[in-house]
């Protein structure tokens, strides 16, 4: 970004001086060059500004102090885990201080009795897995980013993952959470008993809010045991999106659950086949990806229909796989697709969900699309979940390629709406899909968001512009 | 109730011509008495009123223009589905229409590829299950009162049950809603996805709230598939409670989630006896009622391992049952012990959850209090979600012993917040939890309920004075 003008550099000067008498000097990032590196998550398409004032919170009252005093100066407060999101909902605006919970990093409780974890916001996803795992528990939700997002993010965003179909989003494991209000009020919502029907459930309403209603420094997390489970792979290449559709849809109609259901289609294929030569089908339109996790004989059982099921649906081949190692190696192609595509330029991920029943129509919509727009768009799938991610690929520095980019997005969230979906399945509205979500809520549902915000931030102190 | 006021009778008259406008004159209830069975519901230990008028819905219009009514003359509104709430919800307070949502009865759409129902407020929770059995689908949620509570009050109040141990509240199957506004807009709210992260989760901030910040009218409810599972009855008796409570953490600590881990008292072990004749140990202290589901070796390991557990832990006799009827046998207890003591007179149904470890200590303070306050309680319990229900009992026409049993009442709200617990684990707060649940939440997140109240019902046209 380019310099600051002086009087920008000297708000941002004072606003760091004062932050610093409220929190320690080191807790607080006034250098620009290193402000920039807060100025915006994994989203950088959509609007970011220079962050007025970065600060590195390490306790819930440092949170608490830090929004008193925006709420006081009339500036804004951007809460951040690491900075992963996808739609722009920790970039900064004009007049953000950027808050970041990457030091609170310590897991406060695993409870193996009551099978729950207390954690602090910036607890990274995989180091909360290793610390109950020590314990012989699972917290399930995976999403992409697990090794390097925070728990605060996944909850502020509501995060997936692969193991959603079988075991649920984020949502869905939150007991209960402290976080500071907007005007800097701390309070614990929720619970940690198994059960609880006392009052609104806020901590529901906070979880996927984005920021925008209060900040969570501490989440209470209901966990699963941790053995039981035995991964079996199944995977399928298909001659066209219809077969691979046909197949989802007789796994679902067989009554089977798989702990994964993923789909990439051939750009994908092509991408990390010609990276890594694999030997992967380029005759295939997509291939088919699916665990189940019964152990034994069930979990056999389960395994062989929904081989069966794929050939049934004119799979061209299907390769299972029992030993862990090899499971990982038939999923490798799903785990390279993201990495393999960013090798080509820049991508702007989408994240739509639609009904099961249309994700080869959608497949079918994005393709001409890309065809239309021309532009590049492969797409990985949670296909046992409708949720897709086509990823519009356009090359560095090409401008007018970005702008068709752009268009081409716009026009698959319109395709989604036509086929009765959503326009975020799990990256969150922030600010890429904020047309998107204005139009699938509608005005008077719209009008109950902002009720509920003025309610509970009457000032626009936290991440006001996001989310809706 | 006694005879209304000329001035009070007048008014319902008034009332009722107006609503008969509205609606079809069928559709209103004028007559004092049968106004009076809608005054309540199973709480009639709470405080309650004669409606001033009572209108049958059946439509999301009828519902939307009887609250438009209620706001421009300064009436309230308390939606009610079949009444069987515990905690007062549905009771009517002053200048109160009551909207039963009985007449709305309608399964809308059953979709066995998406695994969704779409069901009007009105539908009977087990008339749903069987809509959705015929597409080989199921409705997990199993409140005691499923053959006769309808889904719409399941969702306003969160209802729990039997299977939620492994299979989770009313809450994690609601997918969206269609809701009447406090000003009589009508609004659709939620998805039809598996997954979505649209804006904020006000689906889910619906869910429990009680009919105060919106009536639902319909309800789009996620499903699981009907086959798959098989289940085995594992019965424990136990000579204390303490053993019982050992066998519950010992079945958490091997990583086994029952199906079901109920667990009935000596009091209700002998009134059941009493009446029926089973046979059953009147030397135990508690029966520990479980099920798995697993199918299979599985399955069959999981009861063994179960039945070891109980057994390490001093149970004085442990049955098993595979074959449905037997299972059935096996848990005629639990399903006889309400009705059992219902027997005795009339029941006060407490409602708490704490951590499942402290479940013995609970009991133990349960039975002190019964002691202390001259009153027999006798408690069912959801022991693997430490959800208790203890059932006080004063017969009829004693007064006194009705005032100690609200004494006994009071006093294990507090032993249950002094455990970690919460002062509703399933039946909601209604009018009988508000002073605990009061004192769970705090001034602060009291004012966050008031606030969201504020904002979405601003003329207190909902349910006013429940929930919160």
């Amino acid at each position: 970004m380019r310099a600051d003008s002086p009087a920008a550099l000297a708000a941002a000067d004072s606003a760091a001086a004062r932050l610093r008498d409220i929190l320690r000097p080191d807790q607080v990032i006034s250098d620009a060059e290193r402000r920039d590196d807060y100025a915006h998550d994994d989203a950088e398409w959509a609007e970011y500004h220079r962050p007025l004032s970065v600060v590195l919170a390490e306790t819930t009252e440092d949170v608490a102090a830090v929004v008193r005093f925006a709420a006081a100066e009339g500036l804004i407060v951007v809460a951040r885990g690491a900075g992963t999101g996808l739609s722009g909902g920790a970039n900064a605006l004009e007049k953000a201080i950027v808050l970041s919970l990457e030091r609170m990093t310590r897991v406060l409780e695993v409870n193996a009795a009551e099978r729950y974890a207390v954690a602090q916001a910036g607890v990274i996803n995989d180091a909360l897995r290793s610390a109950v795992a020590a314990h012989g528990l699972w917290y399930p939700p995976d999403p992409a980013s697990y090794r390097i997002s925070t728990i605060g993010g996944n909850v502020a965003t509501n995060a997936g993952g692969i193991c959603c179909v079988k075991y649920g989003v984020t949502r869905d494991y939150v007991l209960g959470m402290r976080v500071v209000l907007a005007d800097g009020d701390i309070v614990q919502l929720g619970r940690r008993t198994a059960k609880g029907a006392t009052g609104y459930d806020l901590t529901a309403l906070l979880v996927g809010s984005e920021g925008t209603l209060a900040i969570i420094t501490e989440v209470t997390l209901s966990l699963l045991p941790l053995g039981g489970r035995e991964e079996r792979a199944i995977v399928g290449s298909f001659a066209s999106l219809e077969a691979a559709g046909d197949a989802v849809a007789a796994i679902t109609a067989a009554g089977i659950i798989p702990s994964a259901l993923e789909l990439i289609d051939e750009m994908c294929v092509r991408a990390v086949d010609d990276w890594q030569g694999l030997g992967l089908p380029h005759d295939a339109a997509a291939l088919l990806l699916a665990t189940v996790d019964e152990p034994g004989a069930p979990g056999a059982e389960a395994a062989a229909s929904v081989a069966l099921l794929m050939r049934d649906a004119g799979a061209l081949a299907v390769d299972q796989a029992v030993d862990p190692a090899e499971v990982d190696r038939l999923f490798l192609a799903r785990r390279l697709a993201y990495p393999a595509l960013e090798r080509l330029g820049p991508v702007l991920t989408e994240d739509i969900c639609v009904p099961r029943r249309a994700v080869p129509e959608m497949l079918a919509r994005i393709r001409k699309t890309a065809a239309r727009h021309d532009v590049v768009i492969a797409t990985i799938a949670h296909a046992g979940d409708g949720n897709l991610h086509p990823l519009i690929i356009a090359p560095d520095g090409d401008d007018a390629a970005k702008e068709r980019a752009k268009s081409a997005f716009d026009r698959i969230v319109e395709d989604c709406g036509d086929l009765g979906g959503t326009v975020t399945g799990e990256h969150g509205v922030g600010l890429l899909k904020l047309p998107g979500a204005r139009k699938e809520l509608g005005e008077r549902v719209l009008t109950m968001h902002r009720d509920i915000k003025a309610a509970l931030d009457p000032r626009g102190t936290l991440n006001p512009g996001k989310a809706f």
